[in-house]
């Protein structure tokens, strides 16, 4: 095979291979008692065209023989057609996050990506962020929200075909987004289906907010997100008393939303059994957006109300302190010292 | 005082205020009883040009008052030479990551802050990754490692003259890096000294290496540096147990060198209490680096020899896998199921 690989990878075409059981499945037109004999089932390039262009192909080409100069071997082809459509090159599924809002915080590595995909695939509000840098022959498809699997299946279907598609979720695709879901589906493909699979990281909203209110992340942090849509409380609750004990800078992502009001409470309270009431504590709302806002509160004071679906809440350790409008948490503990 | 406040954010330039106390301080060669029994000290222009510029300042200009038309008011000024360079401008720390190597994986926002800044301070390792990007008329600093405080000290005084200077970092400035430090120091300069400060996000290790790895964050997450340089190692201790009590996916910064090699094995040893063996480990070098190289392991047998200062580890939580050369972490857990 190593002249097949070489010549698949050189015009980055899909390869496909398949078992004598599969080819065996196929009727074929000249199926051959020589072949059957010799490899087991009677048909190899006809069965092999039709199972690789998948149910209701037809065959296009017969079985051709082309044989080399003396000593070289010979190759045979047949040719069929896929009832669907079958880019002739390999797909690419790139996973990208739209960042925290603003374009230039999309490193060039995403834009280059965005920039190579024919088809972008995400929910509007996300796509839109990102509209500034799509062109004209660049399809864009919406999805709904919460449907996170159906926008999945629908770029995989894509890359599968042979397109190169751009999956785009809100922030850094790689936390709390799409890459895991769209990597699962990917996994359950056989491996001769699944296209190119990259994940570009991305600035995530803990960082953009750290980066606003001075330095508050010097030390060791924990991200949690509190929507118990996919996750139980009491694992979430369990979470967050392990961020507690472990004097943990926290990163609270989907602290509150409409239906979800009491978690962030309950979340404050959980941290406040083992760091100061004063320590410092900042709710970053539409963060590199034109409504951008940023409040810091004392942890026991913080305004649960002024906390929505549009906000990361992030939460100093016993260290942290508040000064000169700036939040910051220092690298070393007390009795350490930088030389 | 808006007409000022306005004319130096329009010039960009530093305002500074003084009190009756440091202006008496002063020696002028102009006192005036009138202002004496008017504002309580008996020079404001002249003893005001000597506060800004310093000790060892000498007046250039003797007072002079400019009188508008009749009804509109006057304004006194007076010029004094600053022994140290000072430009005529409000200085800016730019707070940069080098990223984890990679120049295409460094936003578009921290380019052009480089872009803007006179002056890069960092380790020479680190300066070299952001070398391709420097031009002739930007100079560079190359400090040395380990003298942080230094570096940020330089850093700092540079744009208190009133310089654009980038301090640079490697990974992300706001994690582990030099944005703490250099707000610390920052902090602690009177106001009117301080130049403008800003950070920018970067890619983190982390980031990247999940990128590499598949889709391992999905959950929550939470990063530990194993450095005792700085943190006494029982709360480094403490926050292990705390990551594995909460079953967050951990990113172990620091994790090993020539002089601390036992730290770890302690901390996989902690982790196993309360995951299984074969939770997927992966050590990452020089991420996105020319000698990029990725291992993947059974936490259990997690080859702590191969651990170096460049590499940074990442550990699956209770329900991460394995599969196809992939590592995933499910977004929801069993039972919870997206639509």
């Amino acid at each position: 095979e190593p002249a097949l690989l070489a010549l698949a990878s050189d015009r980055n075409w899909p390869l496909k291979f398949f078992s004598g059981d599969e080819l065996k499945a196929q009727s074929v037109p000249n199926p051959s008692a020589v072949v059957a004999a010799e490899v087991g089932c009677p048909s190899v390039a006809e069965a092999a065209a039709l199972s690789a262009a998948g149910s209701g192909a037809e065959l296009r080409l017969e079985k051709q023989i082309s044989r080399g100069q003396p000593g070289e071997g010979a190759v045979t082809t047949a040719i069929a057609a896929a009832p669907q459509p079958w880019a002739p090159q390999r797909g690419h599924l790139h996973l990208i996050g739209a960042g925290p809002g603003a374009l230039n915080q999309l490193t060039p590595a995403a834009q280059q990506a965005l920039a190579s995909s024919s088809a972008w695939v995400g929910y509007g509000l996300y796509l839109d962020l990102l509209e500034p840098l799509r062109r004209a022959d660049q399809v864009r498809f919406d999805g709904q929200l919460t449907k996170e699997k159906e926008r999945c299946q629908q770029a995989l279907e894509l890359a599968r075909q042979g397109v190169v598609v751009a999956l785009i979720s809100s922030g850094e695709s790689g936390m709390y987004g799409m890459a895991g879901l769209a990597l699962e589906q990917w996994l359950a493909l056989a491996s001769q289906e699944q296209p190119n699979f990259s994940v570009h990281p991305g600035i995530s909203a803990f960082q953009m907010a750290a980066a606003r209110l001075g330095a508050p992340l010097m030390h060791d942090l924990c991200t949690i997100s509190l929507s118990d849509r996919l996750t139980p409380w009491e694992l979430i609750e369990q979470r967050l008393k392990a961020a507690a004990q472990g004097d943990f800078v926290v990163a609270l992502y989907n602290p509150r939303s409409r239906d979800r009001h009491w978690q962030l409470g309950r979340a404050v309270e959980l941290l406040l059994e083992h760091r100061p009431a004063n320590t410092p504590a900042a709710i970053c709302r539409q963060l590199s957006r034109s409504d951008e806002a940023l409040q810091i509160h004392p942890l026991a004071e913080l305004p649960l109300e002024a906390v929505d679906m549009f906000s990361l809440v992030l939460i100093g350790n016993s260290t942290t302190r508040f000064e000169h409008g700036q939040m910051v948490t220092p690298r070393g503990y007390p009795g350490a010292e930088l030389s």
